[in-house]
């Protein structure tokens, strides 16, 4: 059971999880927090085989690591990365109040995710433009919402938990480049799973939370159509539209990252190392040097805005994962060999999801490649065999052991067939 | 030490807290989010005679019971309910890192309204015309900077514990009506607790966050005048304009059961039983009957809304307090009678802080009050005596003791003097 994009969007989002586990940013959190954790209940994945904490604080740990590397899937129409809240608040959910089986924790994260992406469509593009950082602000509303299904609420209980959702408005753009980006889809989480739970104690919220004159849609964004987006529920699927990311970096790079990868494999099946590359020739849309144009990237960060870094890893690595972003990465002297090596041209003419590249060998022979939309992009989306590197490189970074590697790979695919998530949860 | 303002401003949020313990939306805060409790450090006021919680949800409880009879502190200009979100995060984080001095305590006190009020006027009033609960939005704000005050930030992790606060953004005035605004200033607390400890222990955020083009004030408000706020700060003191309701309902009732509660001393002092009144004739600005115009409440909330039934327990029992907003004092037969017999008149000459009343008494002798500005407002501020009324007809409702109330004034009122702010708390 894997492939569906429901299947995808859990996996991609526990690989991703398990790999910010151990970010600065995750770990300060967690260890500042540690004060306030109540009874445990709910895994913190991947840090240190999986500590357990209270569902609430679960939830935040969770979100704060499932986006720390930039790494999670986007509902490209509204740049929201929606599993992160949705995903962190349901898990910590399903392990508090066991068993949660995998079909209904599906159900609620679909539920879940069309929120979410139905109220950010609804605001989009304003209120991104305001300077909202819609991940958070749609997030909370989806986190509710997908607990609140997975709790069964009755339609006004679910109004309400929407409405305790909504009135907590997480996520300034201001904060891009710093860790409370992060932040915002682990805070999301925590305020929708807490929506939920206050709603189905009865704790009251306006009715018409986010329709209102004065509700979320009208004071967050200068114009939306809401109306016909709630009505499009059930009929468009957002969650089809998700799109992964195979390369933790600016999306503008993906297209030579992509070409050096297939080169990678061309120059190996002719028995060519890539040390006799003389020459790297990449023709991009003008934004790629515009936004990654760094010749020199003195550390990991910096490796991600240089389009030079990115392909040089790619040729010879034949990957660009979270370790190839590194600070001893951009360090690397073949990749730094490689980055010298490969020129940059733009060209107007190309989609910013295209590149061309011409490698040339000792002797003059060269090898072309035309890539016309990047993996990862809609129209050629990563297969389940890329997800599961992607999925493996993260976690083996932060677990260390193949086997268990595997195993909890093996587990969140089944994510559908577990009777109670807690047990995949007990793998991870 | 009382009077001063910074003193009164923690003593009316410590009696509204303890007042508010045992509101619905307080029992339900606790009572669902108690799976979630951690190691018990800080007082959840009132309640039980004070239960222990963490500080994190310590705050977040004591703020909703401080706002949730509506009875809290307002900072006239900006109608910033102040003292919720700052107090509820001091008390809890000061009991957590005991000791705290009283002294200490103040100066985060007062930095953390003075930020409070100064982003909110920056923001004033197109913040609020566009739909937000400015006690929330700047709750977390001021709430983040008090608690930083009293750690010893240092001006980088300010910059930063007010950048985690200014990005959650809670409180929709949508909510109005429901438990979830109570929510608002309790969710702000913990909000600015959180930043502030995440920021101490080295989590990063934007170090333009308020101001920057994408920043909280930019982001909220469609106009600001942040620079010129900022710059005044420490120079006009926004504390020193919070002011204190003596009356938990709309502040346009607030003349008329002024002076209905002086008649009554004047009655008694004349010999004159209630019982033998014939006519109370009210002279009052048309809002009050336009907001407050209900002439046969059937619950304490319409009780609110009536400027009848306000005046009239006003009259019988010299008092307007919670326990006369209760369900069973709209039906109470003293009440009910002299509601019956009050006539209220609008006169677009008086000011919304005035009115006149004129009582007739059995025989004909007949009664003025001419209230120029009604009591709790700048012009005639709440004296400590009314305050300490206030504090005591709250918490006697839920303490139910006499002397504990006393000890918990006394204590209350003796801040500044605390070695160890905790040992306040444990009083109360």
């Amino acid at each position: 059971m894997r492939g569906k994009i429901q299947h995808k969007s859990f996996y991609n989002w526990a690989g991703c999880t398990i790999g910010g586990s151990n970010h600065e940013a995750a770990k300060i959190a967690r260890e500042s927090l540690q004060p306030f954790v109540g009874p445990s209940t709910s895994s913190v994945l991947g840090y240190q085989g999986c500590v357990k904490s209270d569902a609430q604080h679960a939830a935040l740990f969770n979100g704060i690591a499932s986006h720390v590397h930039d790494f999670d899937d986007t509902h490209l129409k509204t740049i929201i990365h929606p599993s992160g809240p949705v995903c962190s608040a349901l898990l910590a959910y399903a392990e508090w109040k066991r068993p949660v089986s995998g079909r209904d924790f599906i159900v609620a994260l679909v539920a879940g995710i069309e929120v979410e992406c139905k109220v950010g469509l609804a605001v989009w593009p304003n209120h991104y433009d305001i300077g909202w950082h819609i991940t958070g602000t749609t997030g909370s509303i989806g986190a509710a919402a997908a607990v609140g299904k997975l709790m069964g609420l009755d339609v006004p209980a679910m109004q309400h938990a929407i409405g305790i959702a909504a009135t907590q408005v997480v996520g300034l753009r201001d904060m891009f480049g710093s860790h409370t980006k992060s932040f915002h889809p682990g805070r999301a989480a925590q305020c929708g799973l807490l929506s939920a739970i206050l709603a189905s104690n009865g704790y009251t919220s306006s009715m018409q939370a986010l329709e209102s004159k004065r509700g979320w849609a009208n004071v967050v964004s200068t114009s939306n159509d809401l109306s016909d987006q709630v009505n499009s529920l059930g009929k468009t699927w957002e969650i089809s539209e998700n799109a992964f990311k195979p390369f933790p970096c600016g999306i503008v790079c993906h297209p030579i990252i992509d070409g050096c990868i297939q080169l990678h494999r061309e120059l190996k099946n002719a028995g060519i190392d890539v040390s006799e590359v003389e020459d790297i020739q990449a023709k991009v849309h003008p934004l790629v040097l515009e936004l990654t144009g760094k010749r020199q990237p003195q550390d990991g960060l910096q490796g991600k805005f240089s389009v030079y870094h990115s392909g040089a890893v790619g040729l010879v690595y034949a990957k660009a994962g979270v370790a190839q972003y590194a600070d001893s990465a951009v360090k690397d002297a073949l990749v730094v060999n490689i980055r010298d090596k490969m020129q940059a041209t733009a060209d107007s003419n190309l989609r910013a999801d295209e590149a061309i590249l011409t490698v040339t060998v000792k002797g003059g022979r060269q090898f072309e490649k035309h890539i016309h939309h990047a993996v990862g992009s809609l129209e050629v989306p990563m297969t389940n065999e890329q997800l599961e590197e992607k999925f493996k490189d993260q976690a083996m970074l932060v677990l260390g052991d193949a086997k268990v590697v595997d195993r909890a790979s093996v587990a969140c695919w089944n994510l559908e067939s577990a009777q109670d998530v807690a047990e995949i949860a007990s793998v991870l």
